[in-house]
Order: structure tokens, then sequence, then C-alpha cells
């Protein structure tokens, strides 16, 4: 083991050294892991977390005291008072979501009871920041009843009760079927922006990535064959898109663990937790396919997002599909069937949730485009129109970069993207009368784009400036030695 | 009027430009406000409000959202759901406070709808980080029940499901008497300090005032004859504040509009609104005086806190009270009394609420400090013996800094007044039993140091750097052309 090896604070060494300590590499794979998990742990309790406030505007002087506070706030509380529409003006409400979860399916861990959700929503907040310049408040709520059980009607009279003081909500790790409640419970009625990432998000760059391989594979959306293995949050919000942007639910079915979902499927039906699987039994699959092997044979996409691999999909029914066959192994840590295993099983295009194999899909991409053009069009919602124009404005993006198999899905890094989606989304919201302050598309990628400079240059501020100190490398050593103990 | 005259951007000489354009001394106070209110509406609608997001920690490369996001943050969501003490430890939440509102009282204003409040309690969360190094958030809460009104059991059950997120909770800007309901319905049962400054921050504030104008005068609390005009929040909580510290309740009487609390008040006793009130009229005012002017006969201290002066205090009610007698007159924004017509009538020490008046009864020297202490010890609430040790601390502070009768009180901008006390505040939680981590007083001190350094240099750097733009000379010039209009 190389002991004197540096770790550099970028960590961009680190693999390097993983492999020259570890041989194997199923074990270096595990080695990785662990280490970001100790390192996680430790920076986390030596910064306290990851975010903080911060002000929008200066102390010049004691008497701006009498401008921000008293007697001068006044003039924002009574004008708020006679429009409440100036609260999304006059105070940081206009950019800023809540992130709320009740911690019940907190990535891979479930229920991690109330407070432990908080790093996780910490983490999409310190993103949203970094990557859509949207500020955003980790919520984690504790949603239990009387009787011990999260209840979705607790969490959506809270969102209620709490929504005057942001500009949008992301909800985000909350178990089936609260989920869906929670979600059709605010999205109609609460007068800001709504939106399910798990579920909204998923479907959304899922459908984006869709379109590139479609564009690809030469074949239309109304033609395809579909096959969704899976029927949770995500899959089943990612059909409700595709049908509404023009796939035919007649081509289209989706699996669950009891098997193929369509009308005769009497336990959905009698299921008051399954309305959502009961919608969609009820309009597609109309050959009754039982299994994932008789739907997949000469069928164009499959969009896997059921548990984690690899041989969840047998390379038998990748073999059977269509020419030109289009897979999504979503699941996460590992995707239902290894790539490579696709692809020699003949599909011209393989995703999956991971940064380490080509064409990752992922969220990241989405939601600090979506929510930001939301907020600056002050929309009173995300409707299905607006997310599907953000999974065109994503695919659209990457096709101007340009696409090819491998190459589908644009990167989180990638400059001008969400620019590019919050313009688009203002303007569908406008186009479908939901903004309550219509901004020229123009507008909207100016001001986005002056937001997302503020914010990396914030972030580098405070790291040159020595506000924030780097790790130091006893911290990336300790991390790295417990790892190689796993 | 001197058009050509700038507006220093510190505000600094803009009580000498109003008073060379405006003659009258009452007209320039009018004038003065009303330029703070309307600097306040062009300043927050320039800024977007006063509050944003901002990281703790750094990206020093692609490889730090393993750390910050999936996989590394699920160690920190595992780690908080088999302890959750360790929330305050690996997110934000330690240092992080709600300013919760149902937006009923905000100031001088009332009831101003939900999101009506926002301005004033992100002041409080702006006021927390540049003077505590405290970070909070602003919740403005719809605490309104089916029936339109403002039910406090909503409101705690609220505080209750978001109470995972966050390290304490400052109420704010509630009306009577639902702040004392939500109040005494979280304080024991949260888990968590909950702090109302309104009440508990005001009667901190003055048994600090009060302390130090007993050591001038030569008089002991335990000997003294006091009388507090009004018993709202404020001087029902200074009340209790001071019997626990010493003072007799034979000596001291409570008057509200309908005169003196005492034993015989029924309608007080019969009102299920008025408990606080009760139990302080059965404790005090043996000799059932009914009005002021009888009790203020040879009183040594009156408090006032009820409507806007002057002459809601006569001059002959001081003429008649003791020798070096102590007048409190707390009305916002004039006084009960004028400060010169209470010394003309032999008041030995006069406070006000207002800053341009010596002695200066202000929450702003208590709340930063005494929050900090709490989170800091991981104080499980906020107990009557912390705030009186907060107290003492502030008296203590001025008295080494030196006082007189015009010079009684701290100022918010003394330099370490918050470390003192955060130190004495997290050691009487120790020594109450109440700290979860305890942690010496050097330590408190220290790190409060080191928080508010941090945060003041955040501000600096900001608009040092021109991440936060200086008010164009044009805003300030169209509030004062506005305000010499009023």
């Amino acid at each position: 083991m190389p002991l004197a090896a540096t770790i550099d604070v970028s960590l961009e060494n680190l693999n390097d050294i993983i492999s020259s300590a570890v041989p194997d590499q199923d074990r270096q794979a595990v080695v990785r892991t662990a280490f970001y998990n100790r390192l996680a742990l430790l920076a986390h309790r030596m910064y306290g977390g990851k975010l903080q406030t911060a002000p929008r505007c200066g102390v010049w002087g004691p008497a701006w005291f009498g401008v921000w506070y008293t007697p001068g706030v006044s003039a924002v509380s009574t004008a708020i008072r006679d429009d409440n529409a100036e609260s999304f003006e006059l105070s940081g409400r206009g950019n800023t979501v809540a992130v709320v979860s009740d911690s019940t399916r907190v990535l891979g861990d479930g229920d991690v009871t109330p407070p432990g959700g908080m790093g996780v929503m910490e983490g999409k907040a310190f993103l949203m920041k970094y990557l859509g310049g949207v500020d955003a408040v980790p919520l984690c709520v504790d949603s239990r009843g009387p009787d011990g059980r999260n209840d979705p009607d607790r969490l959506i009279d809270f969102v209620k009760m709490v929504k005057h003081s942001f500009g949008a909500v992301n909800l985000e790790d909350i178990s089936q079927p609260n989920c869906y409640r929670v979600l059709d419970g605010l999205r109609d009625s609460c007068g800001i922006p709504v939106w399910h990432d798990d579920a909204q998000g998923t479907a959304c760059v899922t459908l984006a990535g869709l379109l590139n391989s479609l564009e690809l594979a030469g074949k239309k959306l109304s033609d395809a064959r579909i096959v969704l293995l899976g029927a949770g949050a995500a899959n089943s919000t990612i059909a409700r898109l595709l049908i509404q942007d023009g796939a035919d639910p007649s081509r289209l079915s989706l699996f669950d663990k009891a098997g193929g979902l369509h009308p005769g499927r009497g336990d959905l039906e009698k299921d008051p937790d399954s309305y959502r699987q009961w919608d969609l039994a009820r309009r597609t699959n109309p050959d009754r396919y039982a299994e994932p092997a008789e739907a997949l044979k000469g069928a164009d996409i499959l969009v896997a997002l059921s548990t984690p691999g690899p041989d969840v999909v047998k390379r038998s029914w990748v073999r059977s599909m269509a020419k030109k066959a289009i897979v999504f192994a979503c699941a996460n840590p590992v995707p239902e069937i290894w790539p490579h295993a696709a692809r020699e099983e003949g599909a011209f295009i393989v995703a999956t949730g991971r940064g380490d194999f080509p064409n990752q899909v992922n969220n990241s991409v989405c939601f600090p485009g979506i929510l930001k053009g939301a907020l600056l069009s002050r929309a009173t919602g995300i409707s299905d129109g607006m997310a599907i124009r953000c999974a065109r404005s994503i695919a659209a993006f990457a096709r101007d970069r340009g696409i090819d198999p491998t190459h589908i899905m644009p990167n989180m890094e990638d400059e001008g993207l969400f620019e590019r989606e919050a313009a688009d989304v203002a303007d569908q919201a406008a186009k479908e009368g939901l903004a309550r302050s219509p901004m020229s598309p123009e507008r909207v990628w100016e001001k986005t784009h002056v937001d997302i400079l503020a914010a990396r240059k914030m972030f580098k501020d405070m790291t040159d400036s020595g506000a924030i100190e780097p790790p130091p490398q006893a911290m990336l050593q300790e991390a790295l030695a417990w790892a190689l103990e796993r």
C-alpha cells in the first residue's frame, strides 16, 4: 500500500491510488464507495453540514438596520399584506425552494427517522445553489400521526402551512404510496410549483434520453413499442409523460412484481394505494402480457427502474427486442443488466443511472433548470407540459452539442444547460397560462445565467478567501485507510 | 432644499441633509421614518430580499459531489438514523434557528396575512447571522383553521413537525393569547430551545436594564416597589422573571386596560385566554390597587410596555414615585412619557425602546447571544434560569464597560457582548442539566467569537468583492424626494 501518496484535494488521483493498492476491480469499487462514505462522515462533522445563510444585501453603516428591519421594513410588511404576490419580489421567497421530505425513503437507506434525511436534503439544496443559483432550505418533516405511521395528509397540511415562505416546493425521498398522494394533494392547489424530483425529475430526464435515442435510432415515439420494468413513482410518471408526449398506450406496457399491468389486474383496482398504477393498467397493455419476456419481443424501448441487478433484465430479453433497441437500466447502485451485456445482445443504446458508464440518466441535469424557470416566471405550478418541454430542452441541448449512441445526454456541468431549460420552461408556463409574471425567454436565460455565475463565484470566493478551509490531508488519509480495511 | 447633496451610502449624513431641508423637528422625524420606509421598499425589491443560502464547505473537484451527495451521504443518513443527536453535528441544523411567525402581530402593523411577515422574519434571520453568527430561516406559517381563525394548536403541531430540521425555534410576532399558548405548548416538549423573543427577549433585556438601574440607585430588587403598566406578553414575562430573580410579589403590581391585576379580578379568572395574567393577579398586588396612580406613590420602578405615548404615563405619577425612581417607558414608536418630562419630574434613570434617546432597551442585545449559547450547548430548552442568567450577563457586561444613569445598557455592536452571553447561558444550561453537550464557557466564548468574526467577514467580503453591489445614489435620492413630500 503506497502510504506516502498524497491524495489531491480535488480527489482526482483517488482512483489511481486505490487501483495501485487494490488489484481486484470489484474490490476497488467497494473501497471507493467506502472512502466516500467515510470521508462524508468526517467532512460533514468538520464543516458542521453543508449549508449556511448569507446576506443578499449589505450593511453599509448601522443606519441600514433601519432599512432592513424596523422602522423601514414596515413598508415591506404592508406592501405584501396589500398584494401577497409582492412577497416574491420583496423577500428571498422568489428564489427559494423548500426541499421537503419525511425521510422515509432516503436514497438506498429507506426510513432513516425524520432527522435522518437532513444530509441528503441539505445536499439537494447545496446542488440547487451550485448548479442553478437557486436557494433552498432542507425541511425534514415528522409526518407520523398518533398511530406512529407517516400520514400523507399531515405532510400535505404541513406544506400548505409553510408555502407562503417559499417560491416552490421540491418533494424528495417520500415512500410510496404517500409520495403520489402528497404530490396529487398539492400540485393543483398549492399556488406555487410543487415538484417531486424522484418521480417527475426522473421522468423528465428519462424522456429526454429516450427522445435522443429514438432520434439516433431513426424511430418515432408514436410507433415505438415500449416496456417499462417497475411501476413505482418514477416509471408510472414516465409512462404518463410518454403518453402525453405522443407514445401509443396500446403499444406500452408496465410490469410490477406481480406481472404486467393491464385491465384485468383486480388487485390494483381494489387497492386504494395503487390508484396511479390502476389508472395506467386500464389504459395500457391491451394484449395483457403477463411477463416482461413476452412484451419485450420486438419491443423498441425498455426502461427498467426496478431492483438492483445485474441479471434482473435477462440477456435473452434484450436479444428478443427489435433492431436498434434502446435499453435504459437505471437501478442504483447496479443496473438491471450490465451495459456490456446489453450491447452484446444487440442493444443499440444503453443508458444507466451511473456516472461511470456512458449515458448517465441523472435528475441533476433537470431539477435546477426546471425549478429556476418556474421560479422566475412565478409559475403557479409545474404542469406535465412544462416537464415535457424541459425534457425536449435537455434533449435539444445535447443534440446541439452533438449526440451519438454513447452520448445522448448532457452533463450537469455543461455550460448553458440550465439557462436553456429555465428559458424554455418559463416560456411553456407562459403559453399554458401558468406564469404569473411572464418574462421573455431571453430575459429568463440572462437572469438564470447571472444567478448561476454568482453562485459559482460565491463558492470560489469562499474557498479562495479561506472562509472555507480545505479538508486536511490527514482526513483524506484517514478515510482511505478506513476504506482499505473494508 | 439642497438637491445636489449626495447621500452617503452609509446614510451617515442623512440626518444632516434632512435637518437642512426641514426646519421643524417633529417633521424631521416624520421625514426620516418615511425615508426608511421608502428605501426599504426600493432596496428589498432591488436585492430580492435579504437572505440567500451559501455553502459551509467547498467543491474542490467534481468528485466532491460523491462526498456531499450520493454515495457518501448515505453514511450521514444512517449515522443520524442510529443516533438522532448526530443531526446537530452532521448537518447545519446545529447552528440553524427557525424564525416562526403566523404574521398576526408584525411590529406595528398587526395582522399582515401569512406572507406579510416575510420581510420582518427575514430581517430577524439577517440580524441573527450578522450579530451572532447564527444561521436562521424565516418561516411564515398559515395557522388558520377551517373557521379562518389562527389556531395555536396548528402552529404547535407545525413546529413539532419541522423541529428535526432546526437547532432552535424563535417564535416571533404572534398575537395574544396565541403567543402564550404556542410557547407553553412547545417549551417543555420540543426537545430543542424555543424562544419567544417578543416576550422572553424583552423580559431579558428589561431585567438587565433594571439590575443596573438598581445598582446605580443603590437599591435592592427584593426591597423595590415595582409597577408594570401593561400586562401583555412582555410585561407578564417580565413580572415572572423579576419574581424568580428575587422581586417580592407583594410589592409588585401590574395594570391592564381594566385596571390593576389582583386576586379580585374575576374577569381574568373566567377568561381562559388570560391564564397568564390570572396567575400573576393571584400572586401580586395584595393591596388591590385599581389605578397606576395609587400604586406608583412611593414606587421605585415603573416599567411601561403599554400604548404609544406621550402622556400615557402622567407627569404627576412620576413625581409621586420614590427617590431615585427608575422609569422604563418602552412603547414604540413614542414612549409613554418623553424622557425629558420624566426626568423633570425627578426620575433618576429613564429608559425607552428608541435608539435616539439614552438607555435603549432592545432585544437585539439579547437574542443572538442567548440562542448561540443554547445552540452550542445543545440545550433541550431555554429555562427562565437561562434567561435570567443572560440578563445578568448583559448587565455585567455593561458594568464592566462602565455604567451611569444614561448608560445602563450595552450596545448590540459592542465587541464581545454576545460571546459573553453565550458562554454564561451555556454554563447555566449545563448547571441546570439542560445541556446535551456541555462545553466549557471558554470554549463557548471562543466558538461564538469565531462564528461572529466569520459572519462579519462574509458580509464584508461580499460587499468588497462586488458580489453585493451598493445601492445606487438614484435610489437613495428617490427615497429622500418621496419622504420630503410626506
